[in-house]
């Protein structure tokens, strides 16, 4: 069993569920008719991308410059860096351009056009981020003129190609069922697409993208749609079980983490594994009550299902500290190691920096290594 | 300027700063004869290591045992491994011992006493873990019989020799006034005391240590504690802050975040820094809105006070969204570097891995090297 060899917190991957994960995304991209270009923000891993590129995957997602470098260099050729761009980080572009990988970039303001043309060294592609009611970042879907604007500007760059517009609606997390994720989506769908009609002529060779996990996982209507870019769904977590967008079983990361302590007067353990490695995300339970995990049992093939009557009820810098019922409690050990769902995969991922294949591999994140 | 140099998300480290909160402590420490065996879970640098040694620290404690190799490599001689033992790391502690770093764990549970004494290659100290009410890991000072037995267990092993009780009163986090964490601080210290002369006798060489950077910080009354180990204090944050035991000018980290968007509609700023820079932590603004930092802007000489009219309202993975003043809105461009002071310096670090100091020096974070 693969914890036989554990001694500290260590995150435990399963190729096998995310083979499948993967395999579902491209059959839903291809049944819609839409491309696939993943986002690689989840698992930061030079030996995960090698498992969607041999599945003929060659365009990359990624969320900031230092990812993209870390993909350029294991051999991705095409990168968007879909964050708004930094101008202070054109050197780095630079730097890529130079290597001939082919750049995305996301534009938000027509300052950012200037500055980033005049201070390229080479051709890069650029989309205008649209905002179509997610509110963080991206023009907002009803500011035609200011759409228009950069578009304009772009073309008469002499760096910047326009490739179109991209939307990642991520309002769909905080969304309380599939339905109402597919219709946010569509609702966010038909902005992007007005805006294209309004801002663009049929003939121009212009093309949305749109993000997210929940969405991309549920939707069945992606007509007017040319790319998805979803990320997380190669590993899920709780946070997409919670939205019925994945099955618990589809979840492809665990945090093996050793028990330490037992308090039978309060019926909790605590195991090395707290907000260092996990972070500290956390949902809420029927009764309300915050929770940062739930457990599993490792075996021979992997990890059981979600044990009904533990959950991890708090973390602090490294301790976790599970609630139990009596009856965990006899049969957990201390010396034991348990396994840990993550509410949110991209986030431990990045804190772990580093996976432990079920065979035993060890697997790389760009935060140990880059 | 600092962050003249800057292009992405770095830790900036005022080591001026440092060197006062480390005086002050050492200052206090003195005043009330204890020893200060401070704890380095919070920089995890073996730069800042050293200015602690320059000032006479010998002795430290660390949270893990990863964490005791790192400063172990760096040249640090008696380590306290300041989390229940594991005894699924007894090979690592034996490599250690081998090495002849004095080491010091924390029992909590008899059963660990007999596992380590037979698995342990040489000698180690050993406390009595002691839960005084905050109810995380330790013996209940309640339990004086199970405190009986593993100090009769240790004294009856070959390989452990008993330190004394150990106790981390952290409930002092959730105080809200310093007269509450100076009285919680009186009931844990007198719980403590009490156990000690209930299961020891005078003339047994039986100390007290008591850690946690808010109770360290403000207590008057030591009598009855022998030695101290609070971490935050070299840097504190912005939870302690907010419970009174430092001024925000003693914060003495700030991330430096480039500005990559503005939207005038909302008021409000993206910088490049989330989730994967600051972690999720968060504090509760006087309207009970959540917050994920204070801003600060950059100066000659290091940062300026908490800025009004701003504040960190959001996070996810790579954004952090400000929520703004029109006045501070209109003064912060694209392109610009502001810093944000943590709401929690331990995890800020943990996620950075690496500090820049205001001279352009960089210094290590365990995480990027080990």
């Amino acid at each position: 069993m693969i914890t036989d060899q554990i001694t500290r917190p260590t995150l435990i991957i399963d190729l096998e569920k995310v083979n499948k994960n993967l395999d579902r995304m491209l059959e839903r991209a291809n049944n819609h008719r839409v491309k696939l270009v993943p986002h690689f923000k989840t698992h930061q891993s030079k030996q995960v991308g090698e498992i969607y590129r041999s599945k003929g995957i060659e365009s990359i997602t990624v969320s900031s410059v230092k990812m993209a470098e870390y993909f350029a260099e294991n051999g991705w050729r095409d990168i968007t860096i879909a964050f708004p761009v930094n101008i202070l980080e054109v050197k780095a572009l630079n730097a890529m351009i130079r290597k001939e990988i082919k750049l995305t970039v996301l534009l938000n303001h027509l300052e950012s056009v200037e500055m980033l043309n005049n201070s390229l060294d080479g051709k890069i592609d650029a989309f205008i981020e649209i905002d179509a009611g997610y509110g963080r970042s991206g023009v907002l879907h009803s500011d035609v003129f200011q759409v228009q604007e950069i578009a304009l500007a772009v073309k008469d760059s002499g760096n910047l190609n326009l490739k179109g517009l991209y939307s990642h609606p991520g309002d769909s997390y905080g969304c309380n069922s599939v339905e109402e994720i597919q219709s946010l989506w569509a609702d966010a769908k038909e902005k992007v697409i007005s805006l294209k009609e309004q801002v663009f002529s049929r003939d121009e060779d212009v093309i949305i993208r749109m993000g997210d996990t929940p969405g991309c996982s549920v939707v069945e209507d992606f007509r007017g749609i040319d790319e998805i870019g979803p990320g997380n769904f190669i590993f899920y977590d709780l946070v997409m079980n919670y939205l019925d967008v994945c099955d618990e079983s589809d979840i492809a990361v665990a945090l093996a983490a050793p028990v330490v302590f037992k308090s039978k007067e309060r019926l909790e353990i605590i195991i090395h594994g707290g907000a260092v490695h996990l972070s500290k995300d956390h949902l809420y339970d029927a009764h309300e009550h915050k929770f940062f995990g739930e457990i599993v049992v490792f075996t021979e093939e992997g990890w059981s299902p979600i044990i009904k009557g533990a959950k991890l009820k708090s973390v602090s810098q490294e301790h976790g500290i599970l609630t139990v019922s009596q009856e965990i409690f006899d049969q957990i050990e201390l010396g034991d190691v348990v396994g840990v769902l993550p509410i949110h995969s991209c986030l431990t991922a990045n804190l772990m920096k580093e996976y432990l294949t079920l065979e035993g591999q060890k697997m790389e994140h760009l935060e140990k290594v880059f």
